[in-house]
């Protein structure tokens, strides 16, 4: 057998058809799957292994500029359409699969996507720009400022929608420092994918279809769009700061949390559905943005958990950090071992912030006496804000404000990241 | 106005009507709404004020045995029925709220719950027990070995089935602890409550009572029973490795990952249904059990976000720590500059494994390079095992083997906590 043959793996309880990719290690026999999925293996349960057609991997010829014939991109304006930017940064929804290894690469550049669907054309003029190519498990807070610099110019320029390609993995995290570190009237929307484009299975075309459709819409502020569900039918508009991921494979991935997404977006028949009333855009001062690139990086976040070594906070306070954002358990409280560690960061002036763990729901510290210990001690309770926008916020806070100024304003909504209409009883 | 006063409080949108507590800071005023939740409401958002009538709260006397008289229990056993005990540990489920400063206390025995929900000597014979009286953020993994030792005591003793009455806030890491920690025919189920037992919308009652139908039957294992919607309608009967709190404060916040519930039941018509097929209980060894109740405590657990400084590792394993649960982005990453801490846990025998903070899903390392990076650093991918179930999983394997045959069966399903059938296409 080599590594491209096309093998039927009998294990135990199912079977498996796939092209045969290099292992990972020698206990291991790693499939690609029809669904563009690898599979790992494991020997020890394979029963039988079947070569069935060698070299079969013709069915996955993925699409990029260096293997095929492309045209120059001649785009006229359409004056009755938008202008909308659509900025790369990479990311699955921009990536090629590598069948030597069966590796995923960001590779695409905005200009490929339009090539790839050229169906955006009747949507908007659409112009493309590479800022970024990374995976975003390796995005960092200088790359939000190099995205929010990229948006100021291209709103200055003449866009009237922006349209971000990220990697899904941390796409709520970018999603929050825009929604905090942009002020405009644009719609500025970020889009991924969990298949990468070369893909049958892949949900990059839909997304960023229904992506440049809400960057069409009349509306400002910061979003997400993704699958709705996992088959292909609509797209979700998810608010920026009340959306996180949570699936690492369903194409249906991301979820509004403690609200319900914005609006529904159809792909096919072009309509968009609002479930709910959100800030229009003042469409007088439409090239007006003003970005806000100051980012106190010393923030720290910790999930909290039975044991939990209280000297940790020790650790972050003693290298200079000036905030830690907690994820407490249930309405947000700690071990109280974990109370000499919070005493010596509030000692040294260091702001330690709650949010919680279950992810759903709003912290409140004023049932438990565990809670209001934790008050007392200098610790404050962060409302609903995921634990992730916390993070974020902090970090735009204590860029711009001293330590008094940044307590006052935490727990103040300032883009939608507090829903004050949750109901407390539930 | 007088805490204990009943008040009506005009907001700007809303209107609150309750008891007014002592306040946490002098910005906030703190009513106890008839849910029984404090509201702190913001000083400056207040309209007006009124004083509907003073001290009314007498709708809300605790039942506790401090004030109540009760009669000695005459329990006779009933031999038609099974025998049932029940293990207190404190939380919400087993609380009542001290209506001078409005905070919870766990207070209940078990036989004072006995007394509550006299309906459950219908169900089983009941034995109660108090083991433990803390709050559940309060837990920690020596109260695990003592919960797990009273759990032995009462099999060995006749008990044919264990209900442990728990807070919610850690319920799902103790259920996995017991789940890794005891052996046994006889099924041990958890169960809490997100009121105390004293309110109105308390959901304890029915809870226990769902507990303890499920403890009398024939299966084996650890689960968690909580309600299953926000009504009183049916209670989940959850696999104690694959269940979470995902909600801070709703009664319906515990939910299955990965997989459905066990089983529902309906506490009003007494019918349990199976969604899937369980391990039933071998009845003839239903006295036999054991426990093991070494754990390594040297364990930590650490969420991964944009930015992470890679010296957390350093600082772990500098500290003797003998493994390092990841909760990274997507199907297992970390950023980059993550790579030299993990460099360094690997090259001092620190073993580092990979769960997702999003919760739902299976790790995947195979697909991305930064995956394959990570593995190539010796990170072990594992599977699709929760964060908090990996965490007490590795606890149980290093107090019982060296890295070496741990790294072996860290990955292999043992109690259910790796769920095989998940399909990897979503």
């Amino acid at each position: 057998m080599d590594v491209g043959d096309f093998v039927k793996i009998k294990m135990e309880n199912t079977m498996y058809c796939g092209t045969l990719m290099p292992s990972i290690n020698e206990d291991t026999i790693v499939v690609k799957m029809k669904s563009g999925y690898n599979v790992g293996l494991k020997k020890t349960k394979i029963k039988s292994i079947e070569i069935l057609k060698p070299e079969n991997s013709s069915n996955f010829q993925p699409l990029t500029s260096s293997n095929n014939e492309f045209k120059p991109l001649n785009l006229e304006k359409n004056p009755n359409l938008k202008n909308i930017s659509i900025l790369s940064t990479g990311g699955t929804v921009a990536s090629r699969v590598d069948y030597k290894t069966g590796a995923v690469h960001p590779a695409f550049t905005a200009n490929d996507l339009i090539r790839a669907v050229p169906e955006l054309l009747d949507i908007a003029n659409i112009k493309g720009r590479a800022i970024l190519n990374i995976l975003s498990e390796n995005m960092l807070p200088k790359y939000w400022v190099m995205t929010a610099e990229a948006i100021k110019e291209e709103i200055e320029n003449g866009a009237e929608g922006i349209v971000i390609t990220h990697g899904t993995d941390t796409m709520h995290y970018t999603a929050a420092a825009l929604s905090f570190m942009v002020e405009s009237e644009v719609p500025i929307i970020l889009v991924g994918a969990q298949r990468s484009s070369d893909r049958p299975s892949s949900d990059a075309a839909l997304n960023i279809i229904s992506a440049v459709m809400a960057a069409t819409e009349p509306i400002k502020g910061v979003y997400v769009v993704m699958h709705g569900e996992i088959d292909d039918t609509i797209c979700n508009l998810h608010e920026g700061v009340k959306v996180r991921k949570l699936h690492s494979s369903r194409r249906d991935a991301f979820k509004s949390v403690n609200n319900t997404p914005v609006a529904k977006i159809n792909p096919f028949t072009k309509e968009i559905t609002y479930l709910r009333e959100i800030k229009p855009q003042n469409s007088s001062k439409i090239k007006k943005v003003s970005i806000n690139k100051k980012l106190e990086e010393k923030i720290a976040l910790i999930k909290v958990y039975p044991g939990i070594d209280s000297e940790i906070l020790k650790f972050y306070v003693d290298k200079g950090y000036k905030a830690i954002v907690l994820e407490g358990t249930g309405l947000g409280h700690t071990p109280e071992t974990f109370f000499s560690g919070i005493d010596y960061a509030n000692k040294n002036n260091v702001l330690v912030l709650m949010s919680t763990q279950t992810i759903n729901g709003r912290v409140n510290m004023n049932i438990y006496s565990n809670g209001r210990e934790l008050q007392s001690l200098g610790v404050l309770p962060c409302e609903d804000i995921l634990s992730e926008v916390l993070f974020v916020k902090i970090m735009h806070l204590l860029g711009n404000y001293d330590l008094k100024d940044a307590k006052k304003l935490i727990c103040k909504n300032r883009v939608g990241e507090i829903n004050e209409s949750i109901n407390l009883k539930y």
